[in-house]
């Protein structure tokens, strides 16, 4: 039997990267899988688990049936620039920034008219844990990916991507850069920015030793995704700013509401915002775990 | 052997009252627990769960070692106001209630003269659950119980409450209703309220079922809190008004310089800001958990 790939390249052997090469390897969907990066370690480690079958260039990814950049989003364009030059007619390339507007941009600078090989994707999934070790076969099964492909995408490029994930168990969603911007800058870049706020408020408080003393179970769910990676999160950030700005001053006019109610002690309208709130989280919780 | 004491009187006998009550049985402290409250189901229920020892009322209450109120808040001055005809000298009364200014008011208007025997507390505990189902001996153990004792209390009536939430297996730490109020203000209520408003923008966006459908494990733990009960988050949240207006200010001013730092695209100051964050969670993890 052929496997649907031949060779698969991953750029960026971590959880990310990792769990796609194993997830194709669970799925039988491809014979070799290469590992590129910067670093021998974690090419090493991830050669000694299983995740690669041998350690490769950028040059040799170029060739490669299907190519995934999983690096931090910021190194994109330089991943792309050095590819370009060796990057085969018939390989299609991939990513999983978590931001795509920034990604496109940056593709379109580094591979011009090459462009239309390049199919952007976001894997909704993660971990705590980060690196090779963490990886998993299982990471993306039932999870959903993002793509949001480009006008210059061939309907076969995109089949490429969309059935590589689809060999690890994911769901495709296929949607804009623009809405996949403005849904993430939402449920998930928004909350990670107002966790950081309101952290570094609490720590930079009088009292902040006999606060944190007596914070409980609530602050600790609210505040889970405040210990996230700063660096990272700059980057997101940054490069989701105008869509994360926007959906800031949306969250900020909810904000003004409750203040404002909270000042008049209008206690009928509070609750009717705190209930309505309360119903709108109760109903996706029992949408979210009946999966 | 004699207990500490002979009969405490529980008013309200859910997760609160009731774990109060098994606490004490546990720990050998009591000889009787009667409880008393508004509707018999509870009551019976909780007698049936071993709870209570007998039902009783308000006036049975009065002469009792120890009462504690662990009814609803915005209900104490009319439990309390019930009381009083039947408040014997030597009778010690506490409370539960999340907050304590407004406690401590009512309890000033509603017990007059007699407001030395009102000892006010807090007991940091909780459960998803509610209900004299919910209830468990070990509910307060290694816990906190903050006592904000008035300038009227005699010493041997705070020692009385203190000697009761230790047998439970509590932690006590004393602090004035001013403290506790801007802690709680700052640790528990300012999460929810911005939990509340959060989960409602996100639930009045134009593609709300879309976003939903893609959140993720981050949104999960930072919008839990938003499934909280209404009610009583408004009577929280206007209880504590005062406190959770200024928390709310001081909250704003990180929130305007994040954004400020996001509009102008200055990195390293927002990464800054992320680590100052990121540096604190991490700490109260590794403390809150080493315990």
């Amino acid at each position: 039997m052929v496997a649907m790939f031949d060779r698969v390249a991953v750029v960026g052997v971590g959880l990310i990267g990792g769990s796609f090469a194993l997830g194709l390897k669970a799925g039988r969907a491809v014979r070799e899988v290469i590992g590129v990066g910067r670093r021998p370690g974690p090419l090493e480690e991830a050669r000694a688990l299983g995740l690669i079958d041998g350690i490769g260039t950028i040059e040799e990814a170029g060739s490669a049936d299907l190519v995934l950049i999983a690096a931090p989003v910021m190194q994109t364009e330089t991943l792309l620039a050095a590819l370009r030059p060796h990057l085969a007619p018939a390989t299609v390339v991939t990513d999983a920034g978590s931001i795509k507007g920034e990604v496109i941009a940056a593709a379109k600078r580094a591979l011009g008219e090459a462009v239309g090989q390049f199919v952007p994707g976001h894997p909704i999934a993660g971990s705590d844990e980060s690196g090779p070790r963490a990886a998993r076969a299982d990471l993306y099964r039932q999870r959903t990916v993002v793509l949001t492909p480009l006008a210059e995408n061939a309907p076969a490029a995109i089949d490429r991507v969309r059935a590589a994930w689809g060999a690890c168990g994911a769901r495709i969603e296929l949607m804009s850069a623009l809405q996949h911007d403005a849904v993430f800058a939402s449920v998930s870049h928004l909350p990670h920015l107002l966790a950081f706020a309101y952290m570094a408020a609490v720590a930079r408080s009088d009292d902040a030793a006999t606060r944190l003393t007596l914070a409980g179970s609530g602050f600790r769910d609210f505040t889970r995704i405040a210990a996230s990676h700063p660096e990272m999160w700059r980057d997101i950030a940054l490069g989701n700013r105008e869509a994360l700005l926007a959906e800031l001053e949306g969250f900020r006019r909810l904000l003004d509401l409750v203040q404002a109610r909270l000042a008049a002690g209008d206690g009928p309208a509070l609750e009717r915002l705190f209930e309505e709130a309360s119903a709108a989280r109760r109903r996706w919780n029992a949408w979210s775990t009946e999966e």
